[in-house]
């Protein structure tokens, strides 16, 4: 069938507003798609990144350390800690059947999409076989042809009418039914986006814990340290900082200055000097912990 | 003074190892501060783009939804968490103060070694003279000259090597003491690098528990109604992966199906359909939840 171009003004092509919207709406669903699908696929490098930086540098602080070393523990916690990070984060970013289950999703609905896109283009043959025969049955009436050429032809615009409208209704009914969708693959992507932050945020913060009471004790001493009370200046001060602060665990500790010698014995190896050493007090806080320790 | 180079055989030019030896431990102490400083200045970085990309793509997938759309609070608790983790990540970044003390260490450390380094590079100019003297006289011997030009040239050549030696002593204590020092700044480091993990994963952990449920909810219906008993299928089922997971928090939830109807009555608003639709039991993996929920 040759294309059909709207000859006369008075007979235009036949638009339906309904179905322009219904491609529309998918156009705007498949244009996140096209955005998230990716993304969502990219999820694991954004923490493979974190992971690798944590390793890396908590290894090369460890290079010229010796297992004589005092403070050998926090650098080895450190280095243990950052190595199963690494790998916890690539097995996490391995097996994951809830992103694996949603990405599916996603990417069988962009090609639902892609088959109406299709069949919207495939209407557009009926679209035109209706014009076509609605245009010649205008023209064979304006130039007053005999009555059976203008009944066969009013019949056959008639099954072309018929046929449009059938297809029309369908794909609108089909677009519609294609699009509420989105409401809940978009919620299952967002779940799975979210399931796996959760995955490597759990799995993270449990493998911190062996490294958590080196930084607790860090904190303790230099709060008890660094800032005796006359000292306490506002932004600047440290301990003002952490008390602050929600997630430095360091619960109100106290001004004892017992605190000072290391509680955590289970860490705490044979006789290594820790960040506690003589010549703190009243020390300024760049000079804490005192450097003076190691030249004894 | 002009530069004395060795004129002969028998007068090379004065070699201390040891010096040498501690030039070489502060240049490996350098090339650790070289690659970790710039790491650890840009280790916010590694999280604003993990944040980043969650708040994005739960953005993105809130783009099209409607406040009536069923799941809707899915999609807006995960908007929120994700711009909490960012602003979140952005105040971590913004302020460290055990960090900035960290990185500050680090920083004079570096110039310490590097006067170091100016001494060691000065100290050329005192062994120079002690070799010229040491040259000097042995050609005045050899020339036979005058015994008093001999004798001041003697105690020329004591007073430059006593310089020598007092010298070279004081400096490799110094290049003791300071390399000493990269323990416990390294150590320091360390637990700067961790704190500030541990800062990240904590507010993130937290900020996270807002989604959970619906993540939690999630698994458990996936689980009740996609993986039926005896559809139990080792690596491929979802269901095996959440049970041996140990951050999936589906803990034994039993297979009751009274399970399916939504819990999470805090959560749940009015009367959204959520996950748990008809049509589900028995259904393939990969049909659930059923899209036939949203065409009622």
């Amino acid at each position: 069938m040759p294309p059909v171009t709207p000859l006369f003004s008075t007979s235009p092509k036949t638009v339906n507003r309904e179905i322009e919207h219904w491609m529309n709406n998918l156009n705007e669903v498949q244009s996140v798609i096209n955005t998230v699908e990716p993304k969502l696929s990219a999820a694991p490098t954004k923490w493979k990144a974190v992971s690798q930086h944590v390793k890396e540098v908590s290894e090369e602080l460890s290079q010229i350390f010796n297992k004589e070393d005092p403070h050998y523990d926090v650098i080895v916690a450190g280095v243990n800690a950052g190595r199963k990070w690494d790998s916890v984060q690539t097995e996490i970013a391995k097996t994951d059947n809830v992103r694996d289950r949603a990405m599916t999703r996603v990417r069988k609905y962009r090609d639902e999409i892609e088959v109406l896109r299709r069949e919207y283009k495939e209407r557009e043959k009926v679209r035109e076989r209706y014009d076509h025969y609605r245009i010649k049955l205008d023209n064979l009436e304006k130039k007053g042809k005999d009555q059976p050429r203008i009944e066969r032809n009013q019949q056959k615009l008639k099954d072309a009418e018929d046929a449009y409208h059938a297809v029309t209704a369908e794909l609108i009914q089909k677009m519609e039914n294609c699009w509420k969708k989105h409401v809940e693959i978009f919620a299952e992507a967002s779940i799975a986006l979210w399931h796996m932050q959760m995955r490597m945020i759990d799995e993270f913060s449990q493998t911190s814990e062996d490294v958590r009471p080196f930084v607790e004790d860090y904190l303790k001493n230099v709060k008890n340290t660094s800032f005796p009370s006359q000292d306490y200046i506002g932004d600047d001060s440290l301990a003002a900082n952490h008390t602050q602060n929600p997630t430095a665990h360091n619960n109100d500790s106290t001004l004892d200055t017992s605190d000072l010698k290391r509680t955590l014995s289970a860490n705490s190896t044979d006789a290594s000097p820790t960040f506690e050493e003589k010549g703190k007090q009243g020390s300024a806080p760049e000079t804490y912990p005192s450097t003076q320790s190691l030249s004894a």
